[in-house]
């Protein structure tokens, strides 16, 4: 899997407006992620628990993993690559101590999430994000699209460096 | 909300087997906490995600709390108390380092679930859980239950401690 050069680039994101995802009633093209066309699935929220963690150092967020039917499935069955369809959410908030929470327990112990900063998703369609490993990606602020191609580049580039054998994902399934 | 003397707890035990909790298919008292008569709901690990946290120090714990369509609602609508039949689940798994995640990182900042440590679950019930403050309680551990009382009250008197405005709940719902 290869983040495509600059021409590549511009080739697949006019691919997405030639093949643009199946449509959803009310959307609009404008809620589609850069490059990638993703869009953020209605009703994510109530997804299956894949994972949680907790990123330290600058990001300094608490996040929790969640998937639609498909992912989870591949996850607990062990199937990789993830079939096609499968979609990947990753929430995340700001790492903050709860002051209420220590005052009970006596002691700074307990880490809980403060506000929400994104949402990444990512969608596995084997042919269409050819190019990235089967991968479409998105991130959404607010419930709003980033449009930045160059944030999505780094999407790709980093789950390049996950394990084939994983399909490019980092997550494993917390049971 | 006070956790029963033991009197008043010899007393409850006793209510619990006159008035046991509806019988679930293939159910056994048996697999029933002590004091509470809380069980491990089938189909748990599929509820939908309320929050997630990290307990430091000695627990050292990430955990991802998940709810029924009951408490979900409630959390999301803000209802207070929770109405009866909602029920909240702990999960917990050790909090350790990732090797493979920093690794791709370049430092040491992502932490992931370890091997699962134990499922605690809260049960509301106004009547039957009257004497503490509404919540039943149970803790089961690689799917079997404690059947420590010990254990069961220090839930209770650990929960007694969080506000009543919150109906004796630490979690608040990550959006």
């Amino acid at each position: 899997m290869r983040w495509p050069s600059s021409q590549a680039h511009i080739a697949m994101a006019v691919t997405c407006v030639l093949a643009p995802a199946p449509a959803v009633a009310g959307s609009t093209d404008d809620d589609r992620s850069a490059v990638f066309g993703v869009k953020l699935p209605a009703g994510y929220r109530d997804w299956q628990l894949i994972s949680v963690t907790h990123e330290a150092g600058g990001l300094n967020g608490i996040r929790a993993i969640l998937g639609n039917d498909v992912a989870v499935r591949a996850f607990r069955d062990g199937t990789r690559p993830f079939p096609d369809s499968a979609i990947i959410i990753r929430l995340a908030w700001q790492y903050v101590a709860s002051a209420e929470n220590n005052a009970v327990f006596g002691q700074a112990q307990s880490f809980v999430p403060g506000a929400a900063t994104n949402v990444q998703i990512s969608v596995k369609d084997s042919r269409r994000y050819a190019g990235t490993g089967g991968w479409g990606y998105g991130q959404f602020e607010d419930g709003k699209l980033s449009r930045s191609e160059a944030l999505l580049g780094t999407c790709a580039s980093c789950h390049d460096r996950a394990a084939k054998a994983d399909d490019f994902v980092f997550t494993r399934y917390a049971p």
